[in-house]
């Protein structure tokens, strides 16, 4: 897995950054963050993780996920490989990517509007809290999976190490707002706050949140208390 | 048509504000406002408005629509008739509901979702504000319509009377905030206002902006200046 030292949404906010300090901050928009680590939001399209043990039951026998693209999140990566997803009622969702490393539990997110054309109803949950949510089936070119929980809304959420969370005075587990500037200004007032040493700042919306605000990696964004 | 004195989101309304009375306003949510009129949000699923004369190139010479569901603003309401519209790549919506009375302009508004599904890129604009927006074709059973534009993202806005606009302390044509409440708290920061003596209390979102907050009409909301 190749590893640049700057991804592309590093530089991008760079740039924007040092496009505020000689033009000052956008005009509807909300100023840019001054904290210790550039504010980066990216918006998570439909995709599923996936145990060691449910890979090789969906692509066979001592198979292993390929990283295909680098997250800005160490260590996290889309993999080459994406299943297909039978909903409750037999509609599919094709091409759903996998993100690796493999977790110790499946567990697959999607939007709301990706539920309601496949017909059913998923709770809005935090990563890895899947107890009593509804199940899918999986198929891959070696078989099926079925699962029994684990189809959730993922919470809008931003990652953050303990310094970010005390420049911006926040604790793990509680919520902060997320500020979107521009023509479709939205303010996500609930986003669930989780610090760890190893997290580097990111937001993560979904894809009806970011077509919400209509959100780009040009779009003025502030997260406050 | 049928005119009935009360429609469900008003009934719901004031069974909310009952409850409100009795209980107090919900945990998570904005208190429900006090003005002259009830605070009544819809989401616009994708829809379209035709002219007389588009409705019978689509359905036939002479041909009017049938009213199937009075909308909560007066006079309006979901035709019987649906078109198929067919995008610029091919790519098809099916079922897609005419709103009545007739216009002098045909307009379909779709979610961003939707025209990311259809693949084309569609401009946020008010409704009637058509110039220089994608087209699309629609068919319908008596033949197809080119439409050369009028393809839009509905801003989100509100609809109100002089006396709302004097309560809110708000202008026609200028921005206010609608904060939805609940778990997936979201404030629309840019909700327009379109201020007349002929409208109801009304605002509009679309489905992606409805999903974004999980906004049901039991999710409580407050416009704010």
């Amino acid at each position: 897995m190749s590893q640049s030292p700057l991804n592309r949404a590093q530089i991008e906010q760079l740039v924007r950054q040092s496009l505020a300090r000689v033009v000052g901050p956008s005009a509807n928009g909300p100023s840019q963050s001054q904290g210790p680590n550039p504010l980066v939001v990216n918006i998570s399209a439909r995709h599923c993780h996936l145990s060691q043990e449910s890979v090789e039951t969906l692509f066979g026998k001592g198979h292993t996920l390929t990283p295909k693209k680098d997250l800005y999140m160490d260590g996290q990566y889309a993999a080459q490989e994406s299943v297909t997803l039978i909903g409750p009622r037999s509609r599919i969702i094709s091409n759903l990517r996998i993100l690796g490393p493999c977790r110790d539990f499946d567990q697959v997110e999607l939007a709301s509007t990706d539920a309601i054309s496949l017909g059913f109803k998923i709770p809005t949950r935090n990563s890895g809290d899947i107890e009593g949510t509804p199940g899918c089936m999986l198929m891959g070119p070696a078989g099926f999976l079925k699962m029994d929980k684990g189809v959730i809304r993922a919470a809008p959420h931003v990652h953050m190490h303990p310094d970010d969370a005390a420049y911006y005075g926040v604790e793990n587990k509680t919520f902060m707002k997320l500020r979107v500037g521009g023509d479709l200004g939205v303010t996500f007032d609930r986003i669930f706050v989780r610090v760890d040493p190893s997290f580097k700042l990111e937001v993560h919306i979904d894809t009806d949140e970011g077509n919400a605000c209509g959100f780009t990696q040009q779009t003025p964004c502030e997260l406050i208390k």
